[in-house]
């Protein structure tokens, strides 16, 4: 349900409940940022004891207001809140935003109140933003009705923290960006995040959306708001992992969402994730320009070759590639600069910027017409020429300029960091459209950020589909087998046994060499509870024996040997996030697991094309195509088991962890040597 | 041999020789710097043409001079530099800083030229800087022989490019550092970085020691240098990536050294290696304080639950551990904090900074003081309450030197960043010596850089011992077995066979189930050279004929099964660097070796309490100690076949690469499955 959120951002009158006359204080803020924007709309003041707030009559009540208040801010102590959110409906309120701190993230009690105001307000058909919140911004609406002081931009923010926020406006600042809308989130007890995003998505003068956030709240649906935005979204996720979460709990009530769950949605809904402010601000200046890259082939130019023998280094850990360049090109490079410059890739002017400032524009022309490589960046002493003179200053501008015509004519990135990124030919370079960076590593993290693309079958967030009847009791061992069986994921042959005398029999039914396992434990091959490659009927009573005695379990499995060492060990597992629903995770297994942590996840259902584009990005895949003397395995086959244990967990809202490991792939087929299910 | 540089910092007397009278030139940058050290020295200017430079009578020559020039600069063209090096010898000087461009750096001409240039200064008991350097800095001699625009401070700077040093100048500079010296080095064609090392070493205002270096040349002796520096030396390596070579080669005819080789000695001497000036500053800030964390517990502290949180991922991520505080310490922390208050770790002051700035120093000393963590961070909003009052920025100021109180009563690493890095409590803080970064991900990063510890028994550079008795040819898979063999490295037993009849024979000696190697070949298991667990003479006659018809090998290896499913199979190998000498590297292996990546490495020859150590800093070092019901392996025996292939290494100079892999650690002895030497 999309609701109208006007009222919120473009109200036609509104009030600040708690206005004060005490500089310093909320009330004082709100009341002072509301009167900003009074020739475009009515505003009130209101405030229990009357008197002059700000040069204006202050009223004493919402039932005193000439009209209806089409917004009102609250800032009055959360005892006051029921209160005012009651005589705001009344008085014809249509959006409301709470500052009130002191409900929901204190405890279960203001949970409970939060949820009776949301009641409330959403029958009398309005909308709530908090409480707990620091306000709301719309540039081009004239509406600063919060703490922050935010510069005009493209950029639409939504955060679950003040100073956060606070703190992206003034890095933002210093790289020449600004704001088009803020939403302090506050507790979401009525407006969500993913809420504000389809929002923001229908919003013209917000160009990229920003978001810090804890509580993901319906995490699909916010995966879903971020896919179909259709403009950027950056996400700073706070609080995924442990340590944090302790933060998190405390801070807005917040349940943090596991890490992998919300990489998963952002796979699949092509959000960017960015672990800092200052990330935010990087990656916003790169994706505002529109311009992507089509590959990893990266050209580095720089006037002084320890700058481009810095960001090379810096390229190639974050797996750019640095390709050659052609005759043609560097031909064309020489007429640009002088003879002592490298004319490969990295380009070192060699001084030639001195000798004639125009080469920069030359240079990132011949790069970004050379069809070579999908991505320009410029590094070091750009910007310093300026100083020389005014001439120089005028030329450098200009070159700047030329730079940036020549990326805008080709369509390609082209990225700058400078030692210089507040001189003048830096402020045209941003001007035109050419993201500045202060850091080499700044511009080369970001470099690397915009050349990575998600597989097509990747890049959709799937419905979960309805439960199916659920699994009535704890699934055992040969329980998951059938189910995931049933489901499409093959199992090699196995028998449950009980005594020495079944385990004889199945095994000389199933041929040795067997394996033998003993049921009932999480973790049977770190107890001893397996047995492999038993070859006799002596070996297996030996076995047998020692499991009964050491580990006494419910009963056992005989199993026929699987061809391990013709096949690749993986894990393919799920389990229901408590935000994002069910989510797919496929690794490298074996001895190795937990040391490589190879993992990739997705949101489930995947389909079989989704499960092979997951395995291909593991870093393992280059096993999966043989490698060192081993032929390739059949993708196809252990896609398809994958995909099947995701529908299965996506099926089952009741299974809480679910898991194949190892799946054996092999060359022909696949085959799940272990199962387990865990219910919620 | 250490050589007195003493005229080269802080000479009696100085000429600059191609001094010139238009702005913007070299020779008047340089003319114009030595005239504003007038005062403690005798300053020459030297121009052929004669005339008045900068208000003084130029000397048509250096033989003019009233006497001799303890110092020359010379910024004459390429072709002069011959003749003004004679000019200067035969003038008296003692140092020589030549910033003439135009021979090493270009080709084996310019290369022939420079050495003979450095025999003549070498001969006159003198030494040179450069050539294509840009000169040098001394802060207390006031010498200012150079174009950077540098500030004082306690900071060293060592370069080989310009452009660098004065990127990292302005980056200090903007975090209130500044320079005690800088040398360009250039072509390093006389003194090299290591020299200037133990210069700088010896220098009483050096603090720290700053390195851009892309050419090593003798690698042992600058990680020797680094080691005895009894300071912090911050190294940004260029060039050690292959696209980065290709720069370093055509910049100063550095021959890039490899990474891995840089990360041993860096390991060896205690050296902070970083990538960009960014880092260099960062890291400089806490190194100049001399506090070091003993472990890896952080605590975390803002006012504002946004910003905990965002530090607490960070931390995480960096391997860094945030404890649960103590009783004690939580009532310390209740006592200084509103009710509201996260009391735990990360401790959030929700909005008790506004209510009692100096809850700042009190929180700071509580955990500082807890014994709980080995550092404390603070993030986020600190400094801004300055905007409020001048009351608040008083007092705020004071909170800061109270902070920076708690961490020097204590001796331990307090860092902070804030996202008001320039204000008064900031430069307070600073000013007393705690580090403030700007950027929370800095903060942590230097907070993680810092709690690396590196095991005692890799702190050392070895000596590389005399050479033994040099191979005589490329030593085949026998040859190697046998020379590892006896140096200490136990291998299984093997028989060479040329045919089927004497394979058979041997595999009936060994006892089936044996191994079929075909040899002569690099990659004998890529290629289908090795055939594992032949069980039988049919078996084995198959195989053989196969192996025989597809790649006829000159001979073959028939050997004993190795228990691998009881090991952990590991690759033991070295490499003679150009740079450094021989490398010892030890890492994971098997299928996974090339995804894994995981090797540690150090400088050869290494001992065997080395070698665990190293082994143990693997990230697959958990498997050394068992794990998911395996038995832990010999890591004794393990440590002992890598030093004793470090000694071949090391014994042997002719040897360019040597290897044992997979070595396979037992529970019982370690044990090599294959070997290989490579010689130069």
């Amino acid at each position: 349900m999309i609701r109208d959120l006007s009222a919120l951002f473009d109200p036609r009158s509104v009030a600040v409940v708690g206005a004060s006359n005490v500089p310093g204080k909320w009330g004082y803020l709100l009341a002072e940022g509301a009167l900003r924007g009074e020739e475009r709309r009515s505003v009130y003041l209101v405030n229990r004891r009357g008197g002059e707030i700000l040069g204006r009559s202050a009223y004493g009540s919402l039932a005193e207001l000439p009209q209806a208040p089409e917004l009102v801010v609250i800032s009055v102590p959360a005892d006051g809140l029921e209160d005012a959110v009651a005589e705001s409906l009344a008085a014809g309120a249509k959006a409301l935003v709470a500052i009130s701190a002191g409900l929901g993230e204190m405890g279960d009690e203001g949970r409970c109140r939060e949820q009776a105001i949301v009641a409330r307000v959403r029958a009398a058909g309005a909308v709530l933003v908090g409480p707990n919140c620091l306000g709301v911004y719309d540039a081009e609406a004239g509406l600063e009705l919060c703490s922050e002081d935010l510069v005009p931009g493209s950029i639409g923010l939504i955060s679950q923290s003040g100073n956060l926020a606070l703190e992206v406006g003034l890095v933002a600042d210093e790289f020449g960006l600004g704001f088009s809308r803020f939403v302090s989130l506050g507790n979401q007890a009525d407006i969500e995040a993913w809420e504000l995003v389809e929002s923001f998505a229908a919003h013209g003068p917000t160009k990229l959306i920003a978001i810090y956030l804890e509580d993901f709240r319906d995490g699909r649906a916010f995966a879903r708001a971020c896919a179909s935005a259709g403009k950027p979204v950056v996400l700073l996720a706070g609080g995924a992992t442990e340590a944090a979460a302790r933060a998190a709990r405390s801070h807005t009530g917040a349940l943090a969402s596991d890490l992998s769950a919300i990489r998963a949605a952002a796979v699949a809904a092509g959000i960017e994730l960015v672990s800092s402010p200052k990330e935010v601000v990087d990656l916003a200046q790169a994706l505002l320009t529109g311009r992507r890259p089509h590959g990893k082939r990266i050209a580095l130019a720089a006037d002084g070759g320890g700058h481009t023998v810095v960001a090379s280094d810096l390229a190639a850990a974050a797996g750019l590639e640095l390709p050659q360049l052609s005759e043609a090109t560097r031909a064309r490079l020489a007429e640009a600069l002088p003879p002592t410059a490298t004319l490969n890739n990295p380009v070192d002017f060699a001084g030639g910027g001195e000798q004639d400032i125009s080469s920069f524009a030359k240079v990132a022309r011949a790069l970004l017409e050379s069809g070579e490589v999908d991505t320009v960046l410029f590094t070091g002493y750009f910007g310093g020429y300026a100083h020389y003179s005014e001439e120089f200053r005028r030329r450098e501008v200009e070159s700047a300029e030329g730079m940036a015509e020549a990326a805008a004519d080709t369509g390609l990135p082209l990225l700058a960091h400078t030692m210089y990124w507040r001189s003048p030919p830096a402020a045209m370079l941003r001007a035109k459209g050419v993201p500045v960076f202060r850091e080499v590593e700044a511009a080369v993290w970001v470099a690397g950020r915009l050349s990575e693309e998600t597989p097509e079958a990747l890049r959709r967030v799937p419905d979960i589909p309805q439960p199916a009847e659920p699994l009535v009791a704890e699934a055992d061992y040969f329980g998951a087998r059938e189910i995931l069986g049933s489901a499409g994921a093959p199992f090699g042959q196995a028998r449950r046994v009980e005594s020495l005398k079944e385990a004889l029999v199945a095994a000389a039914d199933l041929g040795y060499p067997v394996v033998l396992k003993a049921l009932g434990r999480l973790h049977k091959s770190d107890s001893g509870g397996v047995a492999v490659g038993l070859s006799s009927p002596e070996e297996m009573s030996e076995e047998f024996t020692r499991m009964a005695g050491a580990l006494a379990p419910p009963s056992f499995s005989v199993e026929a040997m699987a061809p391990l060492s013709q096949g690749l060990e993986l894990i393919v597992g799920a389990k229901r996030d408590p935000r994002f629903g069910p989510v797919l995770l496929v690794g490298a297994g074996g001895l190795y697991a937990e040391i490589v942590k190879d993992v990739a996840v997705a949101l489930a259902p995947v389909t079989e094309a989704g499960a092979e584009a997951l395995l291909r990005s593991l870093r393992v895949a280059p096993l999966l195509d043989g490698a060192r003397g081993r032929p390739p395995v059949d993708v196809g086959a252990t896609a398809r088991a994958a995909a099947a244990l995701s529908r299965v967990a996506a099926e089952h809202p009741e299974i809480a962890e679910i898991e194949i490991n190892p799946l054996l792939a092999l060359p022909n087929g696949a085959l799940g040597l272990d199962a387990r299910i865990v219910l919620r």
